[in-house]
């Protein structure tokens, strides 16, 4: 098995157990070995009391895509901490893309930055997620 | 109308229009000037492919309770930046329990540290965001 | 040796090699398992070129009492990811108090909540700290 | 003047009253609108108890590239927020280079992340910071 193919076996067995990311409506656009891009489309049960998605949304999709991105690597990574940054709003039927790509890797420990954009191009969040990558491998 | 009695009112009318905190059960449990506590049952829908909450659900929950509390004041209140710890895990059929309570408040700015409960009182989420206060009124 | 006595060496230990700490004047003002507090006076030479006291300093301040406070349980505990939000500005002749103190701990991981205030209660510097707690112990 | 001519005059002039930023010994190495690559040299006095870099070091670098970029533009800008992710340690006589890009920016709120590496390319510092962009202007 490539690496390319352990990535992409990895990230379909997680996406097929993930009921929260299936909610969501994530599809998994683009997969290689640390980088992972996901895709999903706002609905009205994703709003919040000010007509725009619920924060949860955007940081949920960049989530998901930082979950996929640093397992691809075999071992199992868990998250530690991640901070999101909200340049813009999103709106009800806006499709939003994140795409998360590791910035620093140590043995133990990982970094991701994830954008989320809409498909107009304007960045809705800006994101950084950091992992603790265990001695369990997936497969 | 008192503060308090703002308070209450803003949050019951956020609360009453925000289609996810409701799709994520929240209640309300306690509401103050600048500090609002809520409550959530999590279901299977939320589980990610290990098995335990999506980190989305712990981060949403987090993130209304800073929402409501940063609004208590009168004014509409906008998320800046958020950041979440992880600490351990969550599994079906825990109860959540999130305290925003404010830190520090310029006039344009604030910020809310919010905590993250079981109901074993095992810390799941260290959440602080920041939030740019608008001119606008709620009232 | 108790915990408390354990703490204080370690702290003390740890000041006294830390020569950057010494540059930044920083006095340590208390010491308990999972909590420390410092002080220091800020100078000409720490500001930046708006004339208020450089992010770096209050930064610096919360990172050295986030060092102590997690490193009082007894093992070595290195810096993962921090964040700092700032209310208000520092100057020249301020005198600055970071109390850092435990708010989650799990095997491996650990997250401090540290408060930077000036002596008027102001707070300039809202900080959460998250480390890796290795296996080694200090003594 | 051309927004190059303004980007490079802006920086030229808060580096030049920067004290902290001279005690560092940065020097700007790149300037362009929205971009600006620093550079300096670890030096004993900058190390903590475990003779490796404090904490504040990489940060102070990196603090200063996000408060010289987002300046480029023309506008007064803020520290709001920041945070930093630590893959690696740094050392005395390390040469750390710190490049700050801007990655969202709304009319009144950007943010932008800067890598802090040392001179064989290892990741030492993942840092993002939001800022608040003032109507004030720099010349």
């Amino acid at each position: 098995m490539t690496e390319q193919e352990l990535a992409e076996r990895i990230v379909a067995q997680m996406m097929r157990n993930d009921a929260f990311s299936r909610w969501l409506g994530i599809e998994v656009a683009a997969v290689s070995p640390g980088r992972v891009e996901v895709r999903m489309a706002v609905r009205e049960e994703m709003l919040n009391g000010f007509r725009v998605a619920h924060g949860g949304i955007a940081y949920a999709l960049a989530d998901s895509a930082l979950a996929f991105a640093s397992n691809t690597r075999g071992r199992v990574a868990l998250a530690l901490e991640n901070s999101i940054f909200y340049p813009a709003p999103v709106h009800a039927g806006d499709v939003l893309t994140a795409v998360a790509e590791e910035v620093a890797a140590a043995n133990r420990v990982a970094a991701y930055n994830v954008t989320v954009t809409r498909a107009d191009g304007t960045n809705v969040g800006v994101f950084r997620g950091s992992v603790y990558r265990t001695k369990k491998a997936h497969f």
